[in-house]
């Protein structure tokens, strides 16, 4: 089915080369499209790499093998495959993964396991070894593309391509983090929730680059929700080419260290919130911000049983500042909460505070708030300093025709 | 808005009246509507109380009002507002409580604690204590009443009135469980999920009485789902009124005790499943069965993590054997699984086995039974021997049409 591109989008934005990273996109035809869906990342020798992973029990052989893959700490390929999650396919499965690596890494002369291989569709059915085989032939061959190119090669139900940037000062010169992302339902926090790549031309230290990504994660991709429901496939890898010429960042005392982590955070974040705006469905983007809870955790756990609900996601649909269901929320959040020290704002309005419903509640701005696409849900727990920021998309009838119609 | 009756929608059962239990009905006009939405059950003196209540940080006055009065075990009259929950109103809606059990209280002849109150419907508004007080007064004149007409006045967006009856033989006497309840949205398994009575003339001790009502609903009420939000209200309660002459049971050593136990835990059941069969815009009522779990608890978990997804219950709604996504909802739940040995069938046909597709798998019967709207499916994780049922609805445009319209 053609999905139309959803209204939260944003343009793709104007992002650098990186040295040392070289994007290439063909066509495996994973599936009956004439799309490209085999994108191949190469990266220059020497190149750092982290990943954060789904937690899932049930996680594909790419899941499995990249876990152990990122202890090494580097890599020469990133093969990202479309159409196909090659997920619960068993040993057929592994195989197709591990045939990808042998070809990649004859051909680059790098080792097997300095190639990454991830997959993404359809859950059940084992990746087709010739197509793969033949799509591998076809991209070594292929010219070099742009950014956006390769964005739109590692979509599946995704209406429009994602990429953000940003760049740092280290020592005197200039590092740029560039990512792209995928993502659009079964979207949950737990850890890493969608396909995601960011790549720099800084010179990061594997272990050090890992500690900065868990960190970026843990305020980034674990704080977006769209239904709850968690991939199997799960990735974000961080690769560090090295050939900007900065000076090398090996901790939090090395020269530039704060910028550069603010800029990986930066982009983990947009990304992040792209995958919300194309969220299935989604008609409006909301930030749910809670605050005094006992931990950032906490208030991190409150905002996703608030984000995760069908009927506060429904209620902001049908633009009505219900905010009994944000009680309802929080209430089986399972975190401490007290119902007389609750508060809540929509827009930055308050219609309940500490507890009751606030007397001059003036309904009319939230009401013209609710109309726009962009969602501001403060909660105030009272009951500490915890506070969190946590994004998702509201619950509609796009979503239901989307997911009783597509097997994915 | 009018809903539809819900296409799963049974009729209401005959059921014989219970001796001891008065039922009244009256309108409160809690809401701008020409129904009855205030509901008396006078009780014998004698009567035995049991309950449970939604595990919500946030519940309202009532429920924190009705976990103090069961530890009595005792109850004279049982009061039901519909229309309005009372939740998150603060003092004043605890006051709206004590006066209802003051003026109840008094017009008896007992204490105001033998009187429970339980409020369903919107979330944040005080209890009008003028319209409760008239109500009162206009239902102590009322006329005893039927177990539908006293099941109707309970409902809220419910589309049919729900009850469920079974006996047992105690002694050389039969005792009668009638039950009736109210539930459709913001449906949840933590501890009891919706408002539900159940009477009989058994002569139940009030602790015994507690130890049943616990076990059956941890295979009931916690067992069912509709959209995994929880009220702020949820309450079951259990009250015997020991007037049908059979010997008291006090223990599983007692006469019939074993009979007993299970005519409720049919009622029980029944109830559960008919809140399912009215889930907002449901049209397939699913039973989701997992077996080879480390434990029972394990699997009700695992099945909850089924039941609860999204994508899962779009794919039913779509009528769509995605296996896929059970593999994925099975991945997520957090429970020991692993991937190797998980099998998954529809309608009894696997269609997967221990980590693979099924080479033969013949979608065709599948697909039949997709058509029906009693879907079967089954999980089996090869773990251990825990096992549990649970009962869930697929996920529709209806529902989207209801939550994004009404004001719960």
């Amino acid at each position: 089915m053609d999905l139309e591109t959803s209204p939260l989008a944003l343009p793709f934005p104007d992002m650098p080369a990186i040295d040392g990273v070289t994007l290439r996109v063909a066509r495996a035809r994973y599936k009956e499209w004439d799309r490209c869906d085999l994108t191949f990342v190469e990266l220059a020798e020497g190149t750092s790499l982290a990943g954060v992973f789904t937690q899932s029990a049930c996680a594909s052989s790419e899941v499995e093998l990249g876990r152990e893959q990122v202890k090494s700490g580097r890599a020469r390929a990133v093969i990202v495959n479309a159409g196909n999650s090659n997920a619960f396919t068993g040993h057929r499965g592994r195989e197709a993964v591990e045939a990808i690596q042998a070809q990649m890494g004859a051909a680059l002369g790098c080792g097997a396991d300095d190639v990454l291989v991830c997959s993404t569709g359809v859950i059940g059915v084992p990746l087709p070894k010739d197509r793969a085989k033949a799509g591998i032939e076809a991209v070594l061959q292929a010219p070099p593309c742009t950014w956006e190119e390769a964005a739109a090669a590692i979509n599946t139900t995704d209406t429009f391509n994602k990429g953000a940037h940003a760049s740092a000062i280290v020592g005197t010169a200039t590092v740029n983090v560039c990512g792209i992302i995928k993502g659009s339902g079964m979207i949950a926090p737990d850890m890493a929730t969608m396909l995601g790549y960011i790549f720099t031309d800084a010179d990061v230290a594997p272990g050090f680059l890992q500690e900065l990504l868990n960190a970026a994660n843990a305020q980034s991709f674990s704080c977006i929700t769209v239904d709850g429901d968690t991939s199997t496939s799960d990735t974000i890898l961080a690769c560090a080419t090295g050939k900007s010429g900065a000076p090398r960042i090996t901790g939090w005392d090395s020269e530039g260290a704060d910028a550069f982590a603010a800029a990986l955070g930066d982009v983990c974040r947009n990304l992040a919130q792209l995958v919300v705006r194309d969220g299935e469905g989604a008609s409006k983007f909301i930030e749910v911000r809670v605050s005094g809870a006992v931990s950032d955790d906490s208030a991190r756990r409150v905002g996703l049983a608030i984000a995760n609900s069908p009927l506060v996601k429904t209620a902001i649909a049908g633009e009505d500042a219900n905010w009994g269901r944000v009680v309802m929320a929080v209430g089986k959040a399972g975190e401490p909460a007290d119902r007389d020290r609750l508060s809540i704002a929509f827009g930055g309005v308050w219609a309940a505070r500490e507890g009751v419903p606030v007397d001059d509640y003036d309904e009319a701005p939230v009401a013209a708030h609710l109309k726009g696409q962009h969602i501001d849900l403060a909660v105030e727990l009272g009951m500490g300093d915890g506070a969190a920021r946590v994004w998702t998309c509201d619950l509609t009838h796009g979503y239901i025709s989307i997911n009783a119609d597509y097997r994915s």
